[in-house]
């Protein structure tokens, strides 16, 4: 087992929820002594919008909620979640799994199939422990309660070391409603034993439609900018469910200014949930927080800013806290965006260390002390144009070695 | 100091090559004791082709190269390569110190200052040591001989292990001519102390034009062909000099068959060199050598190739032997090429893996055995097409974190 890391946060205090219970229970599959299968039931229709991995090759839970989402009166009445396998190039037997898998969760409760959620996170092209996972979905229906929010957290973790949520309230016009949320993760992928898997819910009363454009802007300035290693996972999800019991008023579109609060609570929300993954990366001692701003485009400044946060030469500087700027110039440089470097400024800490294509005077050991810090930010001026954009990286120590050129037995 | 790569290889014979000499000093700036600047001599026009660093923030002398080049009766006369400082963001100063260097050659020798090629590698951003330089140009040529080959190899060296050359033969028409070459870099990039310079010599009579075309399409398979971390040199050149002294043949254009075998030979010293520098990539043990095949276009071949390379979790999943397909499954998925899964057959030294979407039967502890070799291939027919690309990567271990997290100091 790995240490925890450094960097973990306890988890919040998280309230009930009308409408939505949780059960887990053991497969005995992968795991032993622990829950390892989350089942969430919604007591009736709830709204939902999901985002996906961008990856070619998406895991089957992936490609059933991109149905479940299409199908015309989208909404969510269940929610199934094993760790362990994650149900990636399983060919037809991986497929049967998620179809018996939710056959059974429809026969229960007799709720139509379409409005039963799939995730699964763990090892690749493994044989789907489909019996295993049968046989405890009872068990994890006689454990629904309102109040199992940690233990869900807890039942879908993998290779993560510590358990991940998040809560806060938002007005939707001038009805407070509930926000909470869990995820897993801990590397954009470990494909042995990792994925991020993000499950939001409020009490608010939306349509799927509407929710389906907040989490999609919301995970683009979250889930989507945050990276360990680079690599994508195969079944990276972030479904965000609405429980339709606050009688909050109804907007006309996402842009009805009684939306504004909701919509920045949910980003908070994600960005909180993002940076907890981050913050279990594995092997991970420190993060980087990289701005680029004064871009021509945001396409540009997040291309930039991925290149500065993907360099594995930019994370090993920052493993030894070394504002090695000379690397960041390097990473700007390689990103092929078109740039002009007598523009360009470059800062760690607040301190500028570079501009107009040379060195700065500054004070190297008192910059090193301050870098010596949980998250650098790291700030690249183009001054190009008027776009920025964010993203969140974390350095490259011997211990990621570790846990990923071990074996996978 | 870094201990010899385990991977590395002697260095060839080399023969003098008429028409060349070289000389090697010490400058005294970032070394001691040891020869780190390189003065290469011609005694007549040498024709030139060159490659450069797709960095957006070139160093100074990738610059003065491209310039040399673009001269409308482009040829070399000499060529001077410093180690220690890459004379990259260096500002005014720098490029001041580069046509001070160029200046005082043209002088000693009375030739023009567009003939002579200029190189340098290490740190970015730092004062470049101009005086040293320019008072350690005289003793360089004034040991100017055709026999300094292993000399020059070793004066260029930066992080690299040990040093780095090729030497062949080829026939352009009946006639044969010879063709050396030497090369540094251990990392496609570390700005501290790395950067991947090649040089190499023909005494073939050829012109620039004819050179040119020679060198872009022999870099595309080689030195575009490697990976040791993702991350690229702002200072890389590849420069290939024809010194006009064999009574070769002269060819209409590149397709002609006289220089098919020249041609051939080019990309086998050429690919020769890039391997050398990637059995020296930081902390280096084993590599892994990805083809890929029956894609729809080399372009989409290049692209799945490096996203398998560039992979950390590929790349640890090498150091620890770990025939870990889902991997590279997921990198074929990220690389962004439409690709349909069914199609999809991966092996891992010789030995399939997974196909249609699923993992086949093969003895894996068989497997792990195989791949505790020096070079893994790794094969994956992509069913779409007929066109194909093969890149080299390398593992990813402890001490590559170990080099560059260390200071700078």
């Amino acid at each position: 087992m790995t240490n925890k890391s450094p960097l973990q946060k306890p988890l919040p205090f998280f309230m009930p929820l009308e409408g939505v219970t949780f059960g887990t229970a053991q497969t005995n599959s992968r795991y032993r002594n622990r829950d390892d299968l989350l089942l969430v039931y919604f007591d009736s229709p709830a709204s939902v919008g999901g985002v996906f991995t961008s990856n070619q090759c998406p895991g089957i839970p992936v490609t059933w909620c991109r149905e479940c989402l299409s199908h015309p009166h989208n909404f969510a009445r269940a929610l199934l979640v094993n760790a362990g396998n994650a149900n990636v190039l399983t060919g037809k037997e991986g497929k049967e799994a998620a179809s018996l898998c939710a056959q059974k969760i429809s026969k229960i409760f007799d709720i139509p199939i379409e409005s039963i959620f799939l995730g699964s996170t763990g090892v690749i092209g493994e044989a789907f422990p489909t019996n295993s996972i049968l046989k405890a979905i009872l068990p994890a229906k006689l454990s629904l309660s309102p109040m199992n929010w940690e233990k869900a957290a807890r039942a879908i973790m993998t290779t993560d070391t510590f358990p991940k949520g998040a809560v806060g309230c938002a007005y939707i016009g001038n009805t407070k409603v509930k926000i909470q949320g869990f995820v897993k993760g801990s590397g954009m992928i470990a494909p042995n034993m990792a994925t991020m898997l993000a499950y939001i819910f409020t009490d608010a009363t939306l349509p799927s439609s509407i929710l389906q454009q907040i989490i999609s802007e919301a995970a683009e300035e979250s889930f989507n900018a945050i990276t360990v290693d680079s690599d994508t996972s195969t079944s990276d999800m972030a479904l965000c469910f609405a429980l339709n019991k606050a009688q909050n008023p109804q907007p006309k579109n996402l842009d009805d200014p009684i939306l504004s609060d909701f919509r920045r609570k949910i980003r908070e929300i994600t960005t909180e949930l993002a940076l907890l993954v981050l913050k279990d990366g594995e092997g991970v001692s420190r993060l980087m927080h990289v701005k680029v701003v004064e871009a021509s485009s945001r396409d540009d400044a997040k291309k930039i800013a991925f290149s500065i946060a993907n360099s594995p030469l930019v994370k090993t500087a920052l493993a030894g806290a070394d504002p090695n700027w000379g690397r960041i110039a390097m990473a700007i440089g390689k990103s092929g965006v078109k740039i002009d470097f007598q523009h360009v400024r470059i800062s760690f800490c607040g301190i500028d260390v570079a501009a107009a294509g040379e060195c700065l005077s500054y004070d190297e050991s008192f910059l090193q002390k301050k870098m010596r810090t949980v998250e650098v930010p790291i700030v690249v001026s183009l001054g190009n144009g008027q776009a920025e954009a964010e993203v969140w990286g974390c350095d490259l120590t011997k211990t990621y070695i570790d846990i990923n050129a071990a074996y996978r037995s």
